[in-house]
Parts: C-alpha cells; sequence; structure tokens
C-alpha cells in the first residue's frame, strides 16, 4: 500500500509543520503507528493518530494542536475547500481487468456507464480501453462538487451516475452499498465488479426497499420524531433538520433536535422517539438500520410519510452540490 | 429539579440569541426534550440538544450553528474561562442534614474538613453550623482554579481537600469514587456520607490500590505504549503526552500517541499496544480500566514504572491549576 510518505515529508517540511494529526478510515487504523514511524524518520515533526472513527473525507479530524491533517484513504471533497489538509488517497494496486472481463458476460447492451470509488478511479481509463476493444460504447460521468474525480462515487454522492444517460452502469468496487445507490439513485440495472474477490453480480435493490418501506410504515405509528444533526465537517445539515421539525410539528407530531458526532445505538438511547430522521451520513441510517431499537429514516423518507413527496417513488438521501 | 428556565431565556435574550444548544450530563439526558420545549415556550428560539456523552465542565460541546451553550449539572471550571456558556449547576435539594447526623458516629478527632461536589455545594454552611454545634470544629478549603467554590472537589481536581490540614474528611456525595479520590490525594481518612441512599461509610483504598499495582506490573511487560490525549475542551494535555512518548523511547520502549473524543475500548481495539497511558479524565483509566484488554495507566502511574516516581508512593492524577 502507498502511503506516499516523500510527499507527506515534503509537505510537512513546506508548511514548516511542528505537529502532524494522521486520520485513517477503519480499515487503514493499524497501519497508523507504522506511518507515523516512518514520517518521523524523515523530518522533525511530533506526530498524532486520529482515534476517532473516520469514514470519510466529509469527517476531517481537525486537530487544534496540529499544523497540517494527513487524510488518508478519500478523495478530497471540492466543495468543502479543506484548508492545510494533507489528502493520501491509497489507491489499490489490484488489477481490475480480469474482474471487468467475467462482467462482460453480464453486460446486456452496447453502452454502458462506467463508475467506481477513489480506490480504482485510475483504472477507468484501461477499464474503458478494454471495454471498447470488446465493441462496447463507455461513458463516464462528471459529478458535481461532491466528488473529486470523473466516474467516482461515494456512499452519499451518485452525481456522476446520474450525470449520463445508459442503461446500465459497471461499478468497480468491494461491498455492496455503492452498487445498490447508483441503481437507486438512478433506477437502472447495475452490474457490481469486485476486483478484490474477483466477483460480479447484479445490484438487488429488491430487499433495502422493501426494509425501508417497511420502516417507513413503522415510522408512521410515531408520535415523537428525532431528528439527528452530525458535526462532522461534511455532514451538518442544521438547516435541513430545523426545517424537518417545523414540517413535523405542522402535521402534529412532536420533535426535537439532537447534535452528535458519533451516532451510536447506545447514545440514541437517552434520546426517546419512536423514530429517528438522520440528516448526518445517510448510510448511518440505511447500512445500520438493524442496530436501533427505532426506525431511522433519511430525510426523504420522513417527507415521503408525511405524503411531501411521493410514496411510491422511492428517493435516496443524498449529499448533492451544485 | 430547577433547570432555570427563566435564567436561561433572559441569557438567550440578552445574547439575542437564535439557536441554543443544550448540554447534560448523562444522568440528565432525558430530560433535554422536556426542557427545550419549556424555553421554546418563553422565547423564540431554535434548540439542539447536544447527544454526545458528557461527565464534566471540561467538556464543552460548541456548536458551530449555536450562539449559546447552555451547560447543565456542573459547575464552570474558571481556568477554563468559557466563553458564551450559561451553566446551569441543578442543585440537589435533597436534605443532607440527616446523613451528617449519622456520619458524626463515625468521625474520631475534633476538626474535620468537609468537601462536597457541586449538587450539595449549598449546603456546606449549614453542614458546618451542624457539626460546629455537636461541638466539632469544620475546615472548608479552597481550591485552585479548576474549581469554582470552597470545598468543592472533582473527579480529577482535590485541591480543596489539600488546601487544609486535617486528619479526618467528610465527603458529602454520591458515589464511591471521590471520597476514595480525597483519601489517596491526601492520605488521610474519608468518611462518606450519600444523602441520597441515607448511607455512611470509610472509603476504601486497599481495593483500588491492589488493582492499580497490578495494573502496573503487568505495563513493566509492555514493549509499546499508547499515550491517549483527549480532544475534549478541558481535557487536552498534548504537551505531556508528547513528553511521555520521549520518556518511553529514553527508556527502551517503542510510543506513539492517539488523539481521540470519546475513549472507548472499541476504538482502541485499532490501536496495537501492550499498554495505554491516558492523559484525557483520570476516570477512563480508574473507572473504567477492566474494560481494556490491555492495563490503562494514568501518566503518574506510567512515570512510577519508568523509575521518575517513587514506586511505593502511590500519586493520583489530578488536572490542577496554579
Amino acid at each position: 500500500m502507498d502511503f506516499e510518505i516523500e510527499r507527506i515529508v515534503e509537505r510537512a517540511r513546506e508548511n514548516r509543520a511542528r505537529v502532524l494529526q494522521l486520520q485513517f478510515p477503519g480499515g487503514l487504523t493499524r497501519h497508523g503507528p507504522h506511518v507515523a514511524r516512518c514520517i518521523k524518520e524523515h523530518v522533525n515533526v511530533k506526530v498524532l493518530l486520529s482515534g476517532n472513527p473516520c469514514y470519510g473525507a466529509c469527517d476531517l479530524d481537525y486537530n487544534p494542536k496540529a499544523d497540517l491533517l494527513v487524510h488518508f484513504g478519500h478523495a478530497e471533497i471540492p466543495e468543502l475547500a479543506a484548508r492545510d489538509v494533507c489528502f493520501v488517497e491509497v489507491r489499490s494496486n489490484v488489477d481490475v481487468i480480469p474482474v471487468v472481463d467475467d462482467a462482460l458476460a453480464l453486460i446486456r447492451g452496447q453502452q454502458i456507464g462506467i463508475v467506481t470509488n477513489v480506490q480504482h478511479i485510475h483504472t477507468l481509463d484501461s477499464v474503458c480501453r478494454h471495454l471498447e476493444s470488446a465493441g462496447l460504447r463507455c461513458l463516464i460521468g462528471d459529478g458535481d462538487r461532491r466528488v473529486k474525480y470523473r466516474g467516482q462515487v461515494l456512499g452519499c454522492n451518485f452525481s456522476s451516475a446520474r450525470a449520463i444517460d445508459v442503461e446500465e452502469y459497471l461499478y468497480i468496487g468491494s461491498g455492496a452499498f455503492h452498487a445498490i445507490g447508483v441503481a437507486l439513485a438512478t433506477g437502472k440495472r447495475v452490474i457490481a465488479a469486485d476486483p478484490f474477490l474477483q466477483k460480479t453480480s447484479i445490484a438487488d435493490v429488491d430487499l433495502i426497499l422493501k426494509q425501508r418501506y417497511a420502516l417507513m410504515a413503522k415510522a408512521m405509528d410515531a408520535h415523537t420524531f428525532c431528528m439527528l444533526v452530525s458535526t462532522k465537517t461534511g455532514q451538518q445539515r442544521f438547516d435541513l433538520a430545523f426545517k424537518l421539525v417545523e414540517e413535523a410539528i405542522q402535521h402534529g407530531y412532536d420533535a426535537y433536535t439532537v447534535t452528535i458526532n458519533e451516532i451510536t445505538p447506545w447514545t440514541l438511547y437517552q434520546f426517546p422517539a419512536e423514530a429517528y430522521v438522520n440528516t448526518a451520513c445517510p448510510r448511518v441510517a440505511i447500512d445500520d438500520s438493524a442496530l436501533f431499537k427505532a426506525p431511522m429514516l433519511t430525510p426523504i423518507e420522513f417527507e415521503m410519510i408525511l405524503g411531501k413527496r411521493d410514496f411510491s417513488k422511492y428517493g435516496l438521501d443524498e449529499f448533492s452540490s451544485g
């Protein structure tokens, strides 16, 4: 794995930094002490490792004591215009072509939209050439200012998929969430190709839609709604939460707003409500819903049950910019 | 319970606040939605409830969206000079005299030092008068700038106890930690009087000392130490952590520093170390030690095992000011 020690050292020297804060997402945290040691071999700095959970570049753990934050594993979010942050994307060096070859058998039409996460973003051109040599037309969309690269998707932003008009998408990456997100955001067929497991599949939105409608049905019996706002740098939808509280009260419900850094079942136990509405990372509501004792809705789902949005047309919660 | 709604409303009006953030310690959090409702009946503000765990006035959850933070259940820490914070101490109205009467039977000498937490701080004068009418001499000490009131102790500060020269202390309050802290900080006998349970006892330091020495013995086998720094407003002992890392390395150990808001077993799992040194709230190391898979020491305990402090004389970790 390339942690770009040289670039970090250079940036630390440029900034005349005396204290660096390193922030890793969960899967990479264990490399922190080693990376810190490598940096300190080359430049005279003190190093702090962030111990707070991190799931994206929307969560920049600035430290008042540090002159420079080094954030690993995610691409910068352009609209956040992060100050004094050195992003180290930690690209994967796995060869994606074999799993793309497997995916060919699942592609139905003549043209396909390609999306991926930052780990594999550098492979998109060769993926396109490869698919085009097999007679397909490839499209890669420009996302909004929430994503840095063409064809990049986040768990909360599928703008690069929506930007192109195709009947089918190929998602390159691991985990089910992003492929399902593209399918929900576009309403189209999505082929998921996992280059680590060398496995292909068709994103299945049925199960998740059943779960979401079941939660919405349960939340319809609620009298009190608790609106959640995260204080993470790129997730602070306070005004949305205030709007939802007003809408809830207009519809005869009781509602209040809780701000919280890390949304967990044990912190929410203290806040009595028959349903929660999560304005923070959409994945908390969707991936973790089974952990919470009361239904946790997205803002769009809440407006669906209020009747302010079409209940029959599921809307995916995204963080979008203009 | 008096949440001082009128004073909060007045302060909100004075500040022309449009958004208030309310912060409660764990035991009071469930009153948040009700208190928010009471405030909004009197003044046109939006209210946010902090959902982050809070154990003291060292942990002020400022919110960028809020004009005023209302912090419940703790007294201000003078040295932190908190800006734009309205402290609501939520004093207890329980009568402490009956349990003080019970404590009389346990007092051996002619004079006694009185300490308590902020919940009962307003009772100290009447406690003194009561004890003096029983023929005792009462002393109440001035603490340092970490505590607001004479005779007040915190889980991390026993300066008001150390300020007086007595052979015995009476601690008024619930829970075992504060009384044991006074005993460890002063080396004197401490009578604990719990006005809620109407129970008296003698603070027993033996068990906790055995536990601490056992953890220190185990940590002596460690090769790698992980130093922990909290980013909570009044707990940021970065320089202490940096000093401890240097001391560890001078003594041939490996060491690194992790900054973290909430120190929990599941966040520390990601940071491999055979021992942790906690520069945050001392109670995390002492109260919660059984939760962590490796020994968690206080900074003083770490220096005891390095041989920089007398190993036979236990030193209690405190946050003290000049």
